[in-house]
C-alpha cells in the first residue's frame, strides 16, 4: 500500500484514482473546484463519469497543499496547458522529493516541450525522484466499468517504471514498461491530431476505407517525426502508438474524434469548443505538431492539412480531397522515411 | 482501354468489376452461377451488393472459356479454397500468356502456400506474364458508393504492379505499388484472424480498450511471422498491414468480425457459418496460420488461442481471459522480435 496524490479530477484522473483506490492505496485526488471535491467524497463525479459509484477509498480535496503533503507519489492528470501552473503550485508546497507520474497527452505550442520536459523545467531536480509517463489505449469510461485495459509506463529508469506498474496493475488494468519516453509521449499526443482528422472525414460522410487509409498515413507521419526527435521506431507499433491511435480514432468515447466529427458536419471551431465543454487536446497539439514538423523538417501532410482547417480557414471538404489525392504512387517511398 | 476478365462475382469481384467498367475497360466477369450472370447483365447483384445499380459496361458470363478468351488480364476474385480449381479451368482454356491479378486474402492450410504461389503451381510458367496481388483496406460496399479507397498493387516486378495500378486507378480508387508480395499477402490473409478474435471480444462485451490492445498485439504477431517468411517489416505499417487490420476489425461490413461477434455471443461455429451464408476466410486462415507459426517457430498467441476456440472446443471467455493475462511485463520484449 502506497500513499498517492492525483492532481486533476477529470474523466481520466478520476478513473485512475478509481483503479488506485481499488488497489488499496491511500489515495487523495485534488481538484480546484471545491464543489467537485464534495461530490467525489460522496462517491460520484457525474459530469465526467456518469452513473459510476466511486470506491469508498477514493477521497478528494480542493486544498492543494493538503494533496502535496499527503504523498510522495504525484499523478498529474490535468490538461497540457495546466501542467506548468499545477507544477508551480506543487513545488511551492513540497518539502521532500517525489515521484512524478503524468498521464496527459499533449505538446506545448511554441516551446515545443513534451510534458515530462515541462515538469522537469518547473520542479527543481533535487525534488524529482523520477518522471514516469503512463499512456496507452484507455478510455476512462471503460476503465471504471473494469473492462480489460492495457497501458504502458515509460521511463528511462526501468525501476521507476516498475514502481508505477506495481501501483496500477490489477486484473483488468494491465501495465507494461517501456524505456522510450519520447516515443510514448509523442505517440500519445499526436494521435489526437489524427483522431480530429478522422472525425472530420467521418463527419463529411466518407467511409471506413478512407478512415483506415488516413490512420495508416497518420501513424507513418507521427512515427517519422518521433524518430527524428529520438524515439525508438518500434514504440509506434505498440500500445501507445498504433493501439492508442485505434482507440482514439474509432471510438465514440474519444472527444477529439467527436470534435472533428462536428467540424466535418459543418460546425465552426468556436461552436464545437463551446458544445464540448471539455478540453480537446488535439487542437492545441495540432499547432505544436505543425511547429515541430517545421523545426525537425519532417513532412507531415495530415497535420499540415488539419492546421490549415483549424487556423487558416480552409474548408474541410477541400482539405480532405487534397489529402486523399496527394499520396505518393509508391507506398514504400512514404513509409521508407521511417528507417 | 484494356480487355479484362474477372473470375468470381462475390462482393469484391463485383466491386472491382464496377471500378474497371467505370474506368472504360472492356470487362467480362465470370460466375459459375448462370442465374447470377443474368442478374448482373441486368445491372444488379443483390445478394452481394444490395441496392447498387451496376454500370452498363459491366457484363457477366457463366461460360468460363468465354471469359478466358475475352482477355489477357485475369483478375482472380474467388475464395482461397477455389483458387486452384479455377486456375485449372483457366489453364485448360488458355491459348496465350496472361497477367494474373489476385485479390483474395488467405493461406492454404496444410500446403501453407500463399495465393500467388498456388497460382504459379497451377498455371505453367510460360503462360504467366506475371502475378500481381491487389490488397488493402477496402470494403466492397464502400467502393461501389465511390467512397475514397486506397489499396496496394504488389509485385516483385514494378512494371507489372504499375500496369495494375493504371487499370484500377481513378478519383475514388487509389492504387499504390509495393514490391513486397510476401508481406502484402501475409498481412491481408492474417488480419482476418485478428478480426475474428476482436469480434469475439466485442461479442463478449469487452470494450474498445481491449480491442485496441488485441489489434496491437495482433499486428505484432502477424509482422513477426511475415518477417520470418521473408517480408519487409515496413509493409506491416502500411495499407495492407495496419490499414487493412483497422478496417477489418472496426467495421460492421467485415464478415470475419461478424462471425467472431456471433461466436462471442455464444453461437456455435456451425450455426455461425450457416447464418453467414458467405465464405469466412479467417476460419481456414486460422488453421493455416497456426501451422505456419509451428513451421517457422514463431510465437503467435492470438492465433493459437483462436485455433483452440475454433477447433479444440475451448470456451471464448476462457480464451480471451487467458490472452489478456498472458502478455509480457515489458512491452518491448514482445515487439523487439520484429527487428
Amino acid at each position: 500500500m502506497e500513499k498517492v496524490s492525483v492532481f486533476g479530477a477529470g474523466s481520466w484522473g478520476t478513473a485512475l484514482s478509481y483503479v488506485l483506490a481499488q488497489n488499496g492505496h491511500d489515495l487523495l485526488v485534488w481538484t480546484h473546484r471545491a464543489e467537485q471535491a464534495i461530490e467525489i467524497n460522496q462517491h460520484s463525479n457525474e459530469n465526467y463519469l456518469k452513473g459510476i459509484r466511486l470506491p469508498d477509498g477514493l477521497k478528494a480535496t480542493s486544498d492543494l497543499p493538503e494533496a502535496v503533503g499527503h504523498a510522495r507519489i504525484y499523478v498529474l492528470a490535468v490538461p497540457t496547458k495546466a501542467i506548468r501552473e499545477v507544477c508551480v503550485k506543487i513545488k511551492e508546497n513540497m518539502v521532500e522529493p517525489a515521484l512524478f507520474v503524468h498521464v496527459s497527452k499533449g505538446i506545448e505550442p511554441d516551446s515545443l516541450k513534451r510534458i515530462s520536459e515541462m515538469i522537469r523545467e518547473e520542479i527543481p531536480a533535487q525534488w524529482i525522484e523520477d518522471v514516469v509517463v503512463l499512456s496507452g489505449p484507455s478510455h476512462a469510461e471503460e476503465v471504471v466499468l473494469e473492462h480489460p485495459t492495457t497501458v504502458t509506463a515509460a521511463c528511462e529508469n526501468t525501476k521507476s517504471a516498475e514502481r508505477v506498474q506495481d501501483l496500477f496493475m490489477n486484473h483488468y488494468f494491465r501495465v507494461y514498461t517501456n524505456k522510450d519516453v519520447i516515443g510514448v509521449e509523442i505517440g500519445g499526443a499526436l494521435k489526437n491530431i489524427i483522431a480530429l482528422a478522422v472525425g472530420i472525414t467521418d463527419g463529411l460522410g466518407y467511409g471506413d476505407n478512407a478512415k483506415a487509409a488516413l490512420m495508416t498515413r497518420g501513424l507513418a507521419e507521427i512515427a517519422r517525426l518521433g524518430v527524428k526527435m529520438g524515439a525508438t521506431p518500434l514504440t509506434f507499433s505498440g500500445l501507445t502508438g498504433v493501439g492508442d491511435l485505434i482507440v482514439t480514432c474509432t471510438s465514440p468515447h474519444s472527444r477529439n474524434w467527436r470534435a472533428g466529427n462536428m467540424l466535418g458536419k459543418g460546425k465552426s471551431l468556436d461552436d464545437v469548443l463551446q458544445e464540448m465543454g471539455m478540453v480537446v487536446e488535439g487542437i492545441r497539439t495540432t499547432k505544436a505538431a505543425y511547429q515541430l514538423a517545421e523545426a525537425y523538417n519532417v513532412p507531415m501532410p495530415i497535420t499540415a492539412t488539419l492546421y490549415a482547417v483549424l487556423f487558416e480557414g480552409v474548408s474541410t471538404t477541400e482539405a480532405v480531397d487534397k489529402l486523399m489525392g496527394r499520396m505518393k504512387k509508391n507506398e514504400m517511398e512514404d513509409l521508407i522515411d521511417l528507417l
